[in-house]
């Protein structure tokens, strides 16, 4: 059957996260699936580039599905993103090769977490970012973040219940800047574990605010033990912005996607 | 009894507007009175600058109410927010003099309607944006806008319901400005008519898109007969975001408050 590939962004708050549970509850992966799948007009089944958690967003996540029916990109595109709610849209629907593969063929994936750094809680993107009513301070922040990129056994950053059999990822950019009362926390590795970005950001914020050094962030690195660590910080800011392939599969490339976020920061 | 001000900020997506309802729907205002009665141990009662409609969102409403309830300003701002819902909360709370009045003393307003230009939906801030899918001509829209500043009889721009005795309101600033994707529309004026703004904002998409010529925003104002108007636009992109008083009040600079849209393009 032909392959293929999509991209998808979400607002994750009202989900209770990508994959499909046996419980009925609203997913992501549910949403899309229906859609395409009325589409298609036969059941479609699609695998995602990584999985994200109950209330993380999306602006570029990347798909791949097989099918027989034949329609067209704009088809694919604009007829599942009127039978999807309008938390859910396509970016775009483009025919790959089948040795494609969402999943295993992605090279790295690139995550942003976004604080609200002010007093005053926003009602605007409530559920959009994470309110950090602390003064944090950037450059103490920088200052950690540099412990934390390379190669690295990152067991005191992963969740308990993380599933991944080697602890072991390669943080190549964990950039941090501020504008106003934004603060983000731009992260890419070639694969991240279970909540490895929001205890990033919860280490980095207890730094930030002054009640750690700099130097934590290393100490916790190189305790390998999640007790060690800080606490998970929020799913509400956590946005799955990137994730690149072989330029052989031709993907239209991300710049090309209407990230939302991105008139906060461009990419 | 002493007399307060203060600055309201809300996502107006899941409210029935700001003003209270009979049928207990719920709106900002009785968010607000419920939060502040709570705090002052009484029955507060709140007047607005500006009265939004359903799914209309405020960055700086500003609001008086009158209290015995000794309370200092970070006792009544933080304590209200600890009532209110995610979707609304108080920039600040300041003493004022008696004869301050949110909506009479008011000297001019402000608002801003967001557009997200693009052919495909958004998935984030879907009720925070209008979305208009057709390529807007900015250029067109600022050649039409130049027609509706200045003081004109406006009655071909309110709805026909709208209770204001005398349609002249008095334009004097209608910029209109690209970042990416999000087109703004930042008007301010002495007062503003019932659905003024979305029904500028109509016309100007409808010329923006090519369908009709600058010149028609003229045409629809001097018809004087909101038939000879377009559609009115959706409330999901409009905000309330400033309100101007005597320096006498001495309040907050604008500028003080943690406007969220303000990331997206500066006030």
């Amino acid at each position: 059957m032909p392959r293929y590939a999509a991209s998808v962004q979400y607002d994750g708050s009202l989900f209770f996260g990508w994959q499909i549970l046996k419980t009925g509850l609203p997913t992501v992966q549910a949403a899309v699936e229906a859609a395409l799948s009325k589409v298609a007009n036969h059941p479609v089944s699609v695998i995602c580039a990584g999985r994200t958690d109950a209330r993380v967003h999306g602006c570029n996540q990347i798909i791949h599905f097989d099918t027989d029916a034949a329609r067209t990109e704009r088809g694919w595109a604009y007829g599942a993103n009127a039978n999807l709610p309008d938390e859910v849209a396509i970016n775009w629907v483009k025919p790959v090769s089948d040795d494609f593969h969402a999943r295993f063929s992605a090279l790295w994936r690139r995550y942003r977490y976004v604080i609200y750094n002010h007093p005053i809680r926003p009602a605007h993107l409530s559920k959009g970012v994470t309110w950090n009513y602390r003064p944090l301070d950037v450059d103490r922040m920088k200052e950690a973040a540099e412990y934390l990129i390379g190669e690295h056994d990152f067991t005191s950053y992963r969740a308990i219940q993380c599933q991944a059999k080697n602890p072991v990822r390669n943080v190549t950019r964990l950039d941090i800047s501020r504008n106003g009362p934004l603060i983000v926390i731009d992260v890419q590795a070639n694969a991240f574990l279970h909540h490895m970005i929001r205890n990033f950001a919860g280490v980095l914020m207890t730094i930030g605010c002054g009640k750690r050094e700099p130097i934590w962030a290393k100490e916790v690195l190189d305790a390998m033990d999640r007790a060690q660590g800080g606490v998970t910080a929020s799913p509400c800011g956590l946005y799955f912005v990137d994730v690149g392939y072989d330029d052989v599969f031709d993907l239209p490339p991300s710049e090309s996607n209407p990230h939302f976020i991105a008139p906060l920061m461009p990419l």
